[in-house]
């Protein structure tokens, strides 16, 4: 996703450079300087495209790590809830394997930091939006495979709240077991909630 | 738990203190000396206590939490899973509700940190071990009301993780509707482990 470095920076690589910086280190202790040095590029062209700073650039992070989860959940979700399943929490494994274990979910991450300021800061509300998102994505396709609405938000909210859970025991444990453990009782949920 | 200020603060109310910030602000964004002026110690009697510093501090911190869970867990799951799960459910819920959304699980907090080191520092390791803990309890509660152990293995990580994240989606929506739904489901899942 993240291209090699070039002469000038894409607007998407510097996202993208965030949205892995901030699943790593936080979002509290992450300047937005070390969030252009690890995307590569330079801060004049990180406060261009983000005038706002730091709390700008989190948020468009958030949203796109949201939109592309969601990219993947609605074409995998296509062939139902369990296909739909697999698919999310293959994204996740992959992310904390490929990155030994330090690298986890940016959404998550900006969600358990206090904001500083007593206000709802954007990449927070971000969050909020993209859980939804995701939530209601899994609760669609329980629906329309036969599960009734109370059911289907239930389970939806549940797989991804334990998937983001589990996420973070793996990064805990650096094993991919509370992974295989999950997926096992996350899949005989869904089956049973299509089958009600 | 924490008492009113005095003139010589305990060490538990520090390591408490310390518990709190953390599960609000994250580890890396927080500094000893934040840790110990909400806990409100001075910076000496921190010290004092915690001659190696923050990770010190912070490993203490989440094997404090790991027990005050633990404790109320065993006490809890003496009368059974669902027991022990409603009580797990109560334990977080009455954080997210009492702080406003700002706090949440400093176990938690640390585990999605990346260390800023390339090595396991012991606040991680901690957390690992609490997470076993946790899990362990459960899964001996349900081995006992008839699961079998692979069975409640599995139940009891997507206990730990789903509440976790639950917690997370939590603070994001500022809404305790993510774990009165998680809560149902994971009644309902504890409900047929026992009775497979």
């Amino acid at each position: 996703m993240a291209k090699s470095s070039s002469a000038t920076p894409s607007r998407e690589r510097i996202v993208a450079g965030a949205a892995d910086m901030i699943s790593r280190r936080g979002l509290n202790a992450t300047s937005i300087r070390e969030m252009a040095k690890h995307a590569q590029a330079p801060l004049g062209s990180t406060y261009h495209y983000f005038p706002e700073g730091k709390q700008q650039l989190a948020t468009e992070a958030v949203r796109y790590t949201g939109e592309r989860v969601a990219r993947s959940l609605r074409k995998e979700l296509a062939a139902g809830p369990a296909a739909g399943l697999r698919a999310f929490l293959a994204l996740w494994r992959a992310i904390v394997v490929d990155t030994d274990f330090h690298a986890g979910c940016p959404v998550l991450a900006v969600t358990i930091e206090e904001p500083l300021a007593d206000e709802v800061p954007p990449a927070l509300a971000a969050a909020a939006e993209v859980f939804d998102q995701w939530e209601g994505l899994f609760a669609d396709s329980l629906r329309e495979h036969g599960a009734d609405a109370e059911q289907a938000a239930q389970v939806a909210t549940l797989v991804i709240a334990a998937v983001e859970g589990t996420v973070a025991l793996c990064r805990a444990k650096r094993s991919t077991e509370p992974l295989d453990r999950t997926a096992l009782q996350l899949q005989t949920l869904i089956d049973a909630t299509i089958k009600r």
